[in-house]
């Protein structure tokens, strides 16, 4: 089965939002070995809507829309497509009463024009909308199949994980299961990882493996499929014991984690706690962590200090240390790391100081960063960064090597 | 004129990249009044790729490609339409001389393939790339025009601002001046706005103008069209002089800016100083402020204070403020906000006390938060805010406020 994917909205067309529903919607048919060979963007405008649907028939199995489905008179997508293929508009009486609850609810006034949300064509498998008004509906024409889904992400994304794409398992002739994983690496470089793992990547057919690099963090989705989905989950465990093999050193997580996110959760299971002190982050090392929901478990606070007199004053590194070594410095870095850690009276105390640019500083160069770490009953480390980039990009870097060290502390202890 | 853009790439039909770059193009096309009808997405392969070149063809007069011209084999787009329109491929000197350069800079070795990147269409307008290798160029066929831009953003969007769309407004028939402006709003909702501003909206001709929401804000651009340039700057001068008489006091600046932007500037420019106490936000303030260039001029640093304890022990709070008002209450907040300040002898000291979420604090709902305020010679402030939303969004909102109520000093001092 191959499908087009078909954003209905002006809004896409004058750049006020990116198409990110063909982006999600063509993640999720690639998992389950759906093919998309194209992605179509077209205006509230009926005309040019029905040419794209007609050079769509000719091309592709399955149709997908997004949008158009709302109460307002440019919501044209399912009166569009109904009148195409002859199915007559009828009111689902489920969505009527959703609707309903949903303005009662908010205590919002009901206008007539969203009676018009609850109607689907006739003879069309409805698809509930847990998080909006509008309902999906999937529907077979005379050659193709036509699914229409809400335009708003928060609505459409749920829509198709919950309803839609179990419609579509269930229609795939082949009941293969696909399993994906995603491995997360950081501290490795695109190509550098690519080449330890490059005899898999060629040899690869099932489970595939996809790399793919961004925000200095690359990550490895390895997909599968069989029959059985225990085989399936077997096939990626081996796939993935063979990379870790090679790359473990770098691996943090799996799917949508985040660095931070693992360090805050294997300091919890270790029932210890961290302190900061930020220079050139700013605070952004701590607000990474207080991100993650029950931080408080692990992180009692930190300073930010941007100027020397503050690491002098409130973090009591020494005079000495900045006039001989500079604040860029090991020393300065490791002071303030052991200080912190005491404070706060934590386990480990971490400390950044560098140069985030534009301009240089102490005579470094934009991207040169000490990093501290200080761990109870333990000697001090510091590591030196030479990162190249953004001001932004230098920063973000340098609080993810700031967790993945920390992180292989972790394992050290192992 | 009226154009398409074709996005070529397989990684798009993948999901592994939203198509930003006709979100992009789309926008400064809609700028310069050119008109987009369609989007479309098809992948490395040459058949599809003229198939929807075909169609393209009947339906707009410039068709513009983004991806598809670097060195691999499966860049294809340049060789596919050349071969289309009947324009052989021909060596560009500048663009090899820029690629050798390139490779001898980064110190790499320079692979064959790479030079395939500096191939051009014969008699082709070339649009050089600052930012990577392989250069865009501009065509006219029998009916249509061609211009192909490389995938990556970060080299296609200088290339089109810089080179291409210079080269479509000297193609346009007439030389109207489009000039644009947006501006940001905070501490009104998008509804509020609009209700304000209503009848300009709906009375809006030229100047357009056409509000947008997103992340806790509202911006609105402003668009006007003349021969003249000068006018065309005047007439959105009036325009903006009418909303700001309205709702002024939420407006923070122009364009791309950000509320803790306009905040370092307006400090900087008054050579005042801040210092904050963060507990919910965790850094986030502190690392949106050290986000701009220069900040080390009006910040020198700063706490998280995560934990009562730390509230009490490193800044100060007095114990009896906690247990009798709780850490979430204006007392607590001003006291942050004034030790702080005298803490870090600064001008002024903030401070933001509440919960975040998931889980309520001290029996008070996620989105709950008080702000401090102290400036020196003045009396301290607090501000109660209920927000509503996920964890993100409510420290991400709460920064915002606090840049927000910062600045309202400033326009007070007026």
């Amino acid at each position: 089965m191959n499908a087009e994917i078909i954003a209905v909205g002006s809004e896409l067309l004058l750049g006020q939002i990116a198409n990110t529903n063909a982006q999600f919607l063509s993640q999720h048919l690639a998992e389950i070995g759906i093919n998309v060979y194209y992605h179509t963007v077209v205006g509230d405008n009926s005309r040019r809507l029905l040419d794209v649907v007609k050079e769509a028939e000719k091309r592709a199995d399955l149709l997908i829309f997004t949008g158009g489905l709302g109460p307002t008179k440019d919501d044209l997508t399912k009166e569009a497509i109904g009148s195409h293929i002859g199915r007559p508009l009828v009111y689902n009486e489920e969505a009527l009463k959703s609707i309903e609850s949903y303005f009662i609810k908010t205590k919002r006034p009901m206008t007539p024009n969203n009676k018009k949300q609850a109607l689907v064509m006739e003879g069309s498998t409805v698809l509930p909308n847990d998080h909006g008004m509008a309902p999906g509906m999937m529907v077979k024409g005379e050659k193709n199949l036509y699914m229409l889904l809400p335009g708003p992400p928060r609505e459409m994304q749920p829509m198709f994980i919950d309803y839609a794409k179990p419609q579509l398992l269930n229609l795939l002739e082949k009941v293969e299961k696909i399993e994906s994983r995603v491995l997360r690496f950081f501290g490795i470089g695109e190509s550098a990882l690519e080449t330890e793992v490059e005899d898999l990547l060629l040899a690869q057919q099932n489970p595939t493996i996809a790399p793919l690099a961004g925000d200095g963090e690359v990550t490895l989705r390895i997909t599968a499929k069989h029959e059985s989905e225990e085989t399936a989950l077997q096939m990626i465990q081996e796939t993935e014991d063979e990379v870790l093999r090679r790359v473990g050193e770098y691996f943090y997580g799996y799917n949508d984690t985040t660095i931070a996110r693992e360090l805050v959760g294997r300091l919890k299971e270790t029932n210890q706690t961290i302190a900061a002190a930020e220079s050139l982050t700013g605070g952004l090392f701590q607000s990474e962590i207080t991100a993650v929901p029950g931080a408080s478990a692990i992180f009692n606070g930190g300073v930010v200090c941007y100027s020397n007199e503050v690491k002098e004053k409130l973090v009591q590194v020494k005079k000495e240390t900045i006039t001989v070594h500079g604040a860029i410095s090991k020393e300065c870095a490791i002071e303030l790391a052991e200080n912190v850690r005491r404070q706060f009276d934590a386990d480990f105390g971490i400390s950044f100081t560098g140069v985030a640019g534009p301009d240089e500083a102490e005579g470094h160069p934009p991207g040169t960063v000490w990093l501290g770490l200080a761990c109870k009953d333990k000697a001090p480390k510091a590591f030196k960064l030479e990162l190249a980039g953004s001001r932004t990009g230098i920063r973000k870097r340098t609080v993810k090597f700031g967790c993945h060290y920390l992180l292989a502390e972790f394992a050290n202890d192992k």
